[in-house]
């Protein structure tokens, strides 16, 4: 819990905890999916509406095609501290953070996704698997062109899934 | 500005302002940089602490050999709009979420790095640009293996950043 501004609001000084953090919400996904399942979201339309005083500090972005994009899930409500990854009863439980389960402390989401066109302080992109309304956090730049350099492993659980998700959506590949 | 809990100490119901969230911090980063420049984080061994009660949901990450890392640039507390990469000056002003820099609405830092070892709830690590006791908000697994899928565009200017570095450095591949 973040108790600065209750220890100022009581007009007492509170020790600093350092077990939270706020983090502004800079602006919200747009989109046609107000919640529920989704089996492919690469086809998902969205608008990233940036807070008008954000305005600024997108000029140039539209020189890459695939933009990170970190948001909030702010329908998830629950931590659980293990999963079994997209529910399967054939994959064996793993603990949370060895999945993309949203199920986390903190149900922060990150998605590289393919930007189509931006018009001031909104960015319209294809694939992000956000719901309407999500709060976002930061944008960032993809840039892993070089990214065959490295050889890295996963489990074989996980190689499984992403072998049975015939999908290009990039948001799998950060 | 999180104003839940300021109405709660002043004993009246604020309306809820939907433009922040609360952040856990659920572990920091352990390493021997302090502060200051550093030319090349590649090979900064750094342990990932996090709090003891996240341990089980750690279970199964070390499969992988690539995590990514959400933290807190706690270092930084200034926004700039626009800033010129790396401070150069013979590259164009950009707005800030064209670029990494660390001079965000929301200092949020996302690295990909390799994952030597698990202890418990402790994570050794090479290659994450994180100063000392930098917090930790979230861990992923990294899973791009297929990203040659994915045909990505950047400007020019990134492109001559990313040659002139010379690193096989993953946390720039996500």
């Amino acid at each position: 819990m973040s108790n600065t501004r209750l220890g100022e609001a009581r007009g007492e000084e509170l020790p600093e905890k350092e077990n939270s953090v706020t983090v502004r919400i800079i602006g919200h996904v747009r989109n046609e999916v107000p919640s529920g399942k989704v089996d492919d979201w690469g086809e998902i339309a969205s608008e990233v509406v940036l807070d008008e005083e954000y305005k600024p500090s997108l000029e140039g972005i539209e020189q890459f095609s695939h933009i990170i994009v970190i948001f909030w899930m702010h329908q998830v409500d629950e931590y659980r501290p293990k999963v079994r990854p997209q529910g399967r009863t054939d994959i064996p439980e793993q603990g949370t953070f060895a999945t993309r389960t949203p199920f986390r402390p903190n149900p922060i989401g990150i998605s590289a996704v393919k930007l189509l066109s931006r018009k001031g302080p909104i960015l319209k992109v294809i694939g992000l698997d956000c719901y309407d309304n999500t709060p976002v956090l930061d944008i960032k730049p993809y840039n892993a062109v070089d990214r065959g350099r490295v050889e890295i492993e996963i489990p074989d659980w996980m190689r499984k899934l992403m072998e049975e998700r015939e999908t290009d959506n990039p948001r799998y590949l950060y």
